[in-house]
């Protein structure tokens, strides 16, 4: 980036069902929890950058990015960004440019998504206008079904079955033990995902990530308004990249391949001068346990084909070469679609200050990395974080 | 702004009833029309920036970043903005913010909605989607009822009435009758407002913009580039001012005055250096008749009370001293919400640059403005044009 953006403070309401609280609610809760982290007062928030993908079928409401702002107490310029399962990481994208260029002294980012007043199948159906509506919804796919055939496919090219995927998901369950703000606190092993119901082969239960309720927030300034006013800020944005690709899987020259995350990692890591090698803990996007292996191969953690073989060796685990996923991800900590890209922003943040309950796993981790991706990866945001020298 | 961003090229579909396009198809034609205006190929843009409102409940569509790119022909990274209807107002300005910081040389930027598919009450249910759903629109409130709430304040603390309100149909509805994209090619008088069918008291069917189908797109460049690359760009961007309020009109300190749309103002003409008394043409966002009353008084060319008179008075009509909407405003050009904002660029652009068919009215114009509102003006976007010297 031009400049690096200190992360102020970062608030997260806890992931899980609570189907009789608002969006407006959940984002009130992080959005005070990260301006209080910060040390500010609303006042001071000079524009809101606010992620949000189900609203329209969930609540009925569109137009959130003034309702986001006022439930967090400020007047500013306030943005919606529906980025599908993206949407909070392009509104953490598009807040730390505007932090980096001097277009804000402070900005509130963040996201919410209220889901479990839907059922299973209407917020199925909702979940699916991510997808291509004309060409893969009206076919009946939604996303267990889009995800599946990209593993089913990984597997034809690869090798490697259900059994490989699994350990994704257990990895997953058993960093978010002592999580509290995740949806899943308990640890579940391989036979567990094997045995549990099919949601659509090769996926059980637990390769799926869940239908979450949640908001997280963080507050960004700049290196001159954090001095100025005394602010901690442990940790910095310095990199940001983003990436697109068509909406439908049919189109993809390979549908084991997301170009759109490739893109948005060598865009992010250029930003922030930094080499995959260089990264020491990360946080991706496993909406499906298939998509961490993506994530980590598009990233260049891994190459093609290898990336299946990370969890089962151990070497994302807490306690691996690569820890992934130390909040729980997606699949344990949940995931309310609209606030998951700042979660992990939240998420990393406080693991690489130090006060995080999986902290410990990470002491001298200096380089973390999001991936948070939208539909099939029609979309995806990289950030770079850095502790502050 | 940091730098003036000039507009390369523009491109609007014809507004109106086309029920069976799809947005993407419509936002594909403006996009490619806007890229040849501009005499660049579609793999020079490095990122999309595009409004829409309601393809959730138009087409089932979400996530329409992705598809717009698709569309328009480029795998540039690429953000859905939804501020209700003025979507790609924020998209012009975050488009605009990002060449002017250096961080593109060319930006896509446009909006696009698909409406009439859907049936009239279907239409008003999705737009609602804008208000307050928790508070308003559970209590049946509708945007014709929101904004009859407005103008009959207005009557009550001014005075005035429907009489004078018809004069701002009337006039918007002359200025569209040889604008071929205008959805409404044809000039009523005051008597035809006044005895149409009433919508929501005092509204009649001409003080209401109508639904509509259609996509806007411009091709925003550095000054570098354009100079390196030999393009014509005798207009450019010069200001930008975004505002939010809160979305239930029921918290506003009054009724009559919106507080969004004054902020954009200010910081607009603050960016661009310039004063309301320098603005020589505007266009504003008409979606009810009083709407464009409260537009002109909240960016300073009237003062409150005194803008029902404008257009009464002929101050505002084509070769009145500030002609207001030569476009035919979304009155009579259509309002097809997401491609609304964007469409005020494209139309002020040719009105500056000699090449719209009101051209003529404006010819010694050297500062144009675009005024941009979502939901009852919870968001507004203004945008500063002027003629490059």
């Amino acid at each position: 980036m031009v400049r690096q953006v200190p992360i102020a403070g970062v608030g997260m309401t806890p992931f899980g069902k609570s189907p009789e609280r608002t969006a407006r609610e959940l984002f009130g809760d992080a959005a005070s929890e990260a301006i209080a982290d910060a040390g500010i007062e609303p006042a001071a928030v000079e524009e809101v950058f606010y992620g949000n993908f189900m609203g329209e079928f969930a609540e009925g409401q569109g137009h959130q990015g003034p309702m986001a702002a006022e439930a967090a107490g400020v007047t500013a310029p306030a943005t919606r960004f529906d980025s599908a399962c993206a949407s909070s990481g392009a509104a953490v994208r598009f807040g730390a440019r505007a932090v980096a260029r001097g277009d804000a002294d402070v900005a509130l980012v963040g996201g919410a998504e209220r889901m479990t007043n839907l059922s299973t199948a209407d917020g199925t159906s909702a979940l699916a206008a991510a997808a291509d509506a004309l060409w893969e919804v009206r076919a009946g796919v939604t996303f267990p079904g889009a995800y599946s055939l990209m593993a089913n496919r990984y597997f034809h090219e690869y090798g490697g079955g259900r059994e490989e995927l699994a350990h994704v998901a257990v990895k997953n369950h058993e960093n978010a033990v002592e999580n509290e703000l995740a949806q899943f606190q308990r640890s579940i092993e391989v036979e567990d995902v094997l045995e549990a119901p099919t949601v659509c082969s090769p996926f059980g239960l637990y390769d799926c990530s869940p239908m979450s309720d949640g908001a997280s927030a963080a507050v960004l300034v700049s290196e001159e308004y954090a001095e100025e006013h005394g602010l901690e800020t442990p940790v910095a944005i310095t990199g940001t990249g983003q990436g697109s690709d068509g909406l439908a899987l049919h189109d993809r020259a390979s549908m084991v391949e997301t170009p759109a995350a490739r893109r948005a990692g060598e865009r992010a890591f250029a930003d922030a001068g930094i080499e995959p090698a260089d990264v020491d803990v990360a946080e991706v996007h496993d909406c499906f346990t298939i998509a961490e292996v993506l994530a980590l191969e598009s990233l260049g953690f891994y190459e093609p084909g290898e990336g299946l073989a990370a969890a089962r060796e151990g070497e994302t685990t807490a306690d691996g070469e690569l820890p992934v996923n130390l909040s729980g991800g997606l699949k344990a900590k949940g995931h309310p679609v609209g606030a998951t890209g700042c979660a992990q922003i939240s998420e990393m943040t406080k693991l690489l200050r130090g006060d995080h309950v999986n902290s410990d796993a990470v002491a001298d981790a200096e380089v973390g990395v999001t991936h948070n991706a939208g539909g099939t990866v029609a979309s995806c945001v990289v950030t770079v974080l850095e502790v502050m020298g």
